[in-house]
């Protein structure tokens, strides 16, 4: 078992720590709002800190999962930041979907101390994390990864290396490039098939047994029918995510033109103020009156 | 077993109306070109007449797979076509990839005649028909279906009425605007992806367990890595295909925003010499230099 430090207790680092508390491991816990680290630590009986930098003190790993490259930088390399105390030897692993250039320069920063430095997007949503079952996408080298790897099995079905440092998020962002599409797609096929008269659910039955099945068909067509949106990966989160992705294709010289398109139309649905409906609610823009 | 009629012996009409005569129904044939009629009565045993009208003649039913509305109606309603010589009682299944409009015209023609009409697009391509393992969309009545759905499984693995006449064409037009957005989303997600150096094998094994993954990224990613497009449902089809769901969203007001920018990005691949190429070439049109 190790002795592990936990940055950031939000809708997925707070499930994330708790399967490494259950898991055996000794969990030191930082978050910006204390109540909700107290809170965690009154359920999962481990020990919370004041800042990130004293959260990762005598550490053999140190998570984080916090909302973006600044919220990153700041419990990292700012003032208080966990880097301050990594010791040589530790590893540091990312959870953040963040951009490829952050994981790389911070990458680079803990080379020079002599830690590890591993990012590692996750997917699987608010249910992967509470279950487990997170799909964990890594960039690093080998060594920290063989080390990394066993701890994160608590609460990762896969977790696979992707390669060298920035290769995880690059890998969640094609991911979400690939979900905006498809996404806009079944939104479009859904709104046509209500405004053709046709029973949705009959439909969908019948097309998701060929081509045009996908993972979002089989589990969000119902709900998008229906125009329910309450739950699931929240369009501002979307919003954050495509921004990485546009910002990363500006530099490597992809071309994104329906993603670029999609992240317009989640603007919209922002505008609508479904900011914290789930991503699907893409069709709502097609629906609005 | 009955006695039926087959119109359009092309790259799916050939090896349908062979499982038809598999099956032991008694099968008559016209084809555009009597050589390739004359090939397929060689092989199966059935009978060539020299037009539609001729091979619907004295048939329970006389099925008909064509390339759009213009063929459809030259066979049907036209000099010589099929509809001259349909028996009271008996009943024509159109598996073409045509309008609604059409279908729900042809349907009122046949019953004032006094005979069925069954619109009954397929999805599952040339391979689909070759292993008789289509699916069927049907439009149409209750009386109809019944009776021919029992022929129809000759070839199909599902066959499912969706409503009065014109819903199989509506629900194959669902099916398509889903794929067309799909298969962009997943053409930029791996276009950026090698755009970013990373080994998309591994990265499409990962991410396929999730969120983004679907029938075209299980079966389309690595072909599309590699920029192969030599099979499959080629680009000319699918800009057919599309023409129709815009003009049906046209009139129910439907709005198709990325089916429509996807059906211009095939036009471009039409310029590329891709007009039969199979639909996952949208990548080329990225990728091109």
């Amino acid at each position: 078992m190790a002795r592990v430090g936990f940055i950031g207790l939000g809708v997925m680092g707070y499930p994330m720590a708790g399967h490494l508390a259950r898991a055996g491991h000794e969990v030191t816990v930082y978050n910006r709002t204390p109540e909700r680290a107290g809170k965690w630590c009154a359920e999962h009986g481990g020990r919370a800190r004041p800042n990130p930098r004293e959260a990762a003190r005598d550490q053999d790993m140190v998570f984080c999962c916090v909302g973006n490259d600044d919220d990153l930088r700041a419990v990292t390399t700012g003032p208080q930041g966990a880097f301050g105390a990594m010791a040589p030897g530790a590893i540091f692993v990312d959870h953040t979907t963040a951009s490829a250039d952050i994981a790389r320069e911070l990458a680079a920063v803990a080379a020079q101390t002599g830690f590890g430095f591993i990012d590692a997007p996750v997917s699987g949503g608010e249910a992967g994390a509470q279950n487990g079952q997170l799909t964990v996408m890594a960039g690093g080298n080998d060594a920290d990864f063989a080390r990394a790897r066993p701890v994160i099995d608590a609460y990762a079905r896969a977790c696979t290396l992707l390669g060298t440092a920035g290769a995880g998020q690059l890998a969640k962002m094609v991911n979400q490039i690939a979900i905006a599409g498809l996404v806009q797609g079944l939104a479009e096929a859904i709104h046509f098939g209500k405004r053709a008269g046709l029973d949705m659910d009959e439909v969908i039955g019948v097309i998701s047994k060929g081509a045009a099945q996908s993972w979002q068909m089989d589990n969000r067509a119902a709900t998008m029918s229906e125009g329910r949106f309450d739950f699931g990966f929240a369009v501002n989160w979307m919003r954050k995510d495509l921004a990485i992705c546009l910002d990363e294709a500006r530099r490597n010289g992809a071309h994104l033109p329906v993603a670029a398109l999609v992240d317009q139309f989640y603007s919209q649905v922002q505008d609508m103020g479904g900011g914290r409906w789930d991503t699907s609610s893409l069709i709502a823009l097609l629906e609005k009156k």
